[in-house]
């Protein structure tokens, strides 16, 4: 069997792809864009987020193992011929852990004033006691979290010990619902995925439904949510901070208000990211690869129809 | 019976206290430092701090709450005819949960970039991608807590869903244990009390004990720590970062090397601190009063011969 990686390593994690291919051919396409698909052709199975097109000329293909989450490249693939032919495995879950230690490190960063203490330090000033009153602690604190996901119930979890009140809405959520979630919500953790059913639920009426002094976290899409009555939210002092990881544009523009908006955290879409990320994608990929090899269930087997 | 509060209140909690005062006269001595104590020498009961020279002039005085966990400024009174007199309570564990929390604020904020972050928004400096394999999870980490109060056993409490490795030492630490322990930890929390035997603890040798990328918190008090050192040690880049909320001297002095140590989260002694600070103090008293007037045990009654 022949396999091909189109996935950036270091020696140290080639070497270490190659001792799970064992005696089977790898193939390793560095540097990402661009090159060939020339070893492809004759390739069973591949990991990594091989280009769409080039999988008409990969006949041989079975099976491709993606390093993402998301797969709204190849959706336009679903029920033809290469769909058919070759089953896509993603990262399903893969994240929620760091993306919901991120979420929790935003948001008890703002609660204990954390984003205030790193630029007293860098102005060289001292407000210690005049600060206590200003913090907050999540104990008891509801919280709304939109989404129903691997990483909503990682963040639930991590939030356990707080004693928080949480609430979840998956994609049955109705507005009527969530609106009166949202009312009495302190913290809001939007992690549900970029569809048509999401884009804009947090426009600037659902907004205003939040009380004085809520957090509102954004670790989804940035399509989820109206980005200027955020930002308007933020500098009317009406909501306490802001979490953001996703948004509308990426990298943001220079111009854009979330630069310089009040008490955001700009997380920069990092929630994901970790140390030893490609290491835990490679032995995800061992895992599978083992399960194609003796024939049992891949661990998330995607179903393109879908389309997240 | 007549209460004394040296405590300063807003009109609302001046308020709350009268409520729970009843039928009994309340002399609310608002503004802290100086003033008189007359009112003090009919008073049975008071709350707050109040100077221990004033209590020699307070014949009447049953019960003093403290304001605080500490109790160092009436440790001289020990064994004397006014520690024989007055029973003092302080708020022990008061201020675990806040504690607790800004620590784990401070050491995510570490582990998922978000002291970085703020600085980056500041410079509008949008690294994105080029951040991830620079951020860690606290999954599964080393965890070392130097202390076994309320508030380190708040912290593991914190921990619990990440899956960490915690070992504490309480005060029957020894040298050879904390030092196999620390030369594994990822996290070390330092939060035992300032005395004799903690005084410098963390000196140069042990720290420099711990592995490459530790993150060192202290929560406890600064005299535990070589600041010199941990300084050394953070330019030098072989500690990842440091979170620190107490120091020798406070305010820290303008020179000192922590306004300007690599990856150093100052929270100026904020730990403790919340919103809702006050009213969690009136309530504790209110609480204890009832149990006073009851002839029940109080809560937090302190022993003045251990001086912490």
């Amino acid at each position: 069997m022949e396999i091909f990686v189109f996935f950036d390593v270091t020696d140290r994690q080639a070497e270490r792809l190659r001792e799970i291919a064992g005696t089977d051919t790898l193939h390793l396409h560095r540097g990402g864009g661009g090159g060939s698909s020339a070893a492809l052709a004759t390739c069973e199975v591949a990991l990594g987020n091989v280009p769409a097109e080039w999988l008409a000329e990969a006949p041989a293909l079975r099976w491709m193992q993606l390093e993402s989450v998301g797969f709204n490249d190849y959706a336009p693939l679903a029920g033809g011929p290469i769909a058919d032919r070759i089953r896509l495995t993603n990262l399903a879950g893969f994240f929620s852990d760091p993306v919901a230690q991120s979420a929790l490190a935003g948001v008890l960063a703002l609660y204990r004033g954390i984003d205030r203490l790193v630029d007293l330090r860098r102005e060289g000033d001292w407000l210690g006691e005049g600060l206590r009153p200003r913090l907050r602690t999540l104990a008891g604190a509801n919280v709304v979290i939109f989404g129903r996901g691997t990483i909503a119930r990682r963040f639930e979890a991590l939030l356990a010990p707080f004693g928080c009140r949480v609430t979840l809405f998956g994609s049955d959520w109705t507005g009527a619902d969530l609106d009166e979630a949202l009312s009495i919500a302190e913290v809001v953790f939007c992690v549900a995925p970029g569809t048509d059913a999401t884009r804009g639920v947090f426009d600037r009426d659902r907004l205003a439904v939040l009380p004085e002094g809520a957090v509102f976290a954004n670790f989804g899409r940035g399509s989820l949510v109206d980005e200027d009555a955020l930002a308007d939210a933020l500098a009317a002092g009406r909501l306490a901070g802001a979490v953001i990881d996703v948004t509308l544009q990426e990298p943001l523009p220079r111009d854009h208000r979330f630069w310089t908006s009040p008490n955001l955290i700009l997380t920069q879409h990092t929630g994901g990211g970790s140390d030893d990320e490609v290491d835990r994608k490679i032995e995800l990929f061992a895992d599978n690869l083992d399960r194609y090899r003796r024939g049992a269930p891949l661990r998330g087997l995607v179903d393109l129809s879908r389309g997240y």
